[in-house]
């Protein structure tokens, strides 16, 4: 269960203050948040995509000026805005390439218009990186070194944070983790996006629970979950899977382990490569999450797999555990982000 | 085919200098290394595993101690030198656990030890991850920001350098990149250290292409390698293999085709983790290198599956390229390494 993340007052807030914006396909959300990672002001309004990405600029610059305004801080005081949004991106030159949920933003300068509008300097982030960001900052990765976000919801995201810094990667493809190869074979699972086979968001989203599930019962399998396939994609979720599970419904219980089995493959793979010494889990579909038993054996289950394929040591240096932050940690991360950013341009 | 590395004279070195060192199960090479990359004297001195780690430091320190003389510099010339060791190790205690092919040296603080026989402080890498750092340094990743290095040999060893820093990870054991899974199934390969199945080493390693080649032909296929299955293992070689693939045996061609099959799935998931821009393939295996027919097969195959399993812009902005320093990446990292780790400490 995530926790609100800690809050401020405009006369106790440490100061300077940033931004953190989180662009989505549905909501902008936006927070003010001071130095030490505390929320000043939260809130949201709606993308509209199809109105294109200059309008949506401009309506959330009009939104940030007038709360920082109403909250009697002057842009001296919020010295730079921290933006994320989906990818595929091009960090360097501050573009939006060709982002699948937002299709009349492709092409889109989206960090200099940002700043435009703003009148402020833009640190420029992946959403699930900005997650990351934010976890490594104030949530589940506090006091640690290094971590790696798996955000489970419609698709597998990820960010990876090594020694204090964010991996945007060569090509602004870093931690997308969801994309690493599980299951090699010509005949394996094809992923959301359609270009490819095998990949662990095939396997373990939101949407391969559902698809899995939907598969097992129309090949005849018996299950408290049978009512839902006669109905709409979005009766058959993984929340009803999570839930048919709590139940001790034997299909459920069978494809949150099979779950928890391919994130342990996933997990592994990445472990090995940067070895970062807390894995975290966070998105929509947790399974209940930490206070759930079903939660727990997913977890488990995730543990089991990669202690079996990992050495000794590697295993006991490594957490694994769920997110703290929820939908937060795309803000705060993102504010988190412009911060750090900030302080390197500091002399 | 490995250049050989570029060398100065003591006269015209640019200070300050540096000793990289690489103990190996067998010997233990040595550079001394200006600031520029160049090197100075390089040689090797029987490693005498058995005798201890203590003997083996101790011998190193005086050769060092007697080059260094005769080539007329102090230590203040010399101010760091660069210990690259095989894992597992503990890098910030400085210790060695227990390297496999080191077993008589297990829990040893060889980085105190070297720093107490050469009165010089010491960095101290895993020696893949000096490899990894050499070609970054003054191979075939200069002039990158990241890069990944896959050494193929008996196993398959790995190090990642991102943002011009090398990742340790929080166990020592960042870019072991043999032990990421590209097969899942219960039934796939064992790995060489028998701990496991389906990693990368169990198919791309040496010692996978001649188990691989041997099951062939145990399972009566035809090729002219046959003559080779009743001799002992070191007949029946990788190099066996390559040459059979330069003569056009469809057996050893497949072989080949395979082994690129096989890195090509493990470079997408670590390309998907950290998106590094380059891949190096060091070691001793590389089927003739980028100057064979078979060699240039190899990497168009990698290229292959790495490009049918990644998106369009992380193809074209990812190369995959044959290492340039052969056995010298080894010290000239670990020499590399300690100026980089003397540079942060100056004021």
């Amino acid at each position: 269960m995530p926790s609100s993340p800690p809050t401020t007052t405009p006369a106790e807030a440490s100061k300077p203050l940033f931004w953190g914006v989180d662009v989505g396909g549905t909501n902008i959300k936006f927070g003010l948040v001071d130095d030490s990672g505390k929320t000043l002001h939260f809130d949201h309004i709606p993308t509209q995509e199809s109105e294109g990405p200059q309008a949506a600029v401009d309506r959330t610059a009009a939104v940030l000026a007038k709360v920082q305004r109403d909250l009697g801080f002057s842009n001296a005081d919020v010295p730079m805005i921290g933006l994320g949004t989906p990818g595929s991106m091009d960090i360097p030159r501050g573009y939006l390439l060709d982002p699948p949920n937002l299709p009349h933003w492709w092409n889109f300068p989206i960090r200099d218009a940002f700043a435009q509008a703003t009148q402020r300097p833009v640190a420029f982030i992946n959403d699930a990186n900005a997650a990351a960001y934010g976890e490594f900052w104030v949530g589940t990765g506090q006091r640690q070194d290094s971590m790696v976000l798996l955000t489970l919801g419609t698709g597998v995201g990820g960010g990876v944070v090594v020694a204090d810094e964010l991996i945007d990667g060569a090509n602004s493809f870093g931690g997308e983790c969801g994309h690493l190869i599980v299951d090699p074979s010509p005949t394996a699972r094809l992923c959301v996006w359609g270009g490819g086979r095998g990949q662990l968001e095939a396997y373990a989203s939101a949407s391969a629970v559902v698809d899995r599930t939907r598969e097992r019962l129309t090949a005849g399998g018996t299950s408290s979950l049978s009512g839902l396939l006669g109905g709409s994609n979005s009766e058959l979720s993984a929340k009803a899977v999570y839930l048919a599970a709590e139940q001790g419904d034997a299909m459920a219980l069978e494809i949150v382990d099979e779950t928890a089995f391919w994130l342990g493959i996933g997990i592994t793979s990445i472990v090995h490569v940067i070895d970062p010494g807390l894995v975290v889990l966070g998105g929509a579909m947790d399974f209940g999450g930490e206070t759930s038993p079903v939660g727990q054996r997913f977890l488990e289950g995730i543990r089991k797999e990669f202690h079996a394929r990992t050495f000794a040591h590697v295993a006991k240096g490594t957490e694994i555990g769920f997110a703290s932050l929820g939908g937060d940690a795309g803000y705060l991360g993102s504010a988190g982000f412009a911060r750090k950013v900030y302080s390197k341009r500091m002399p």
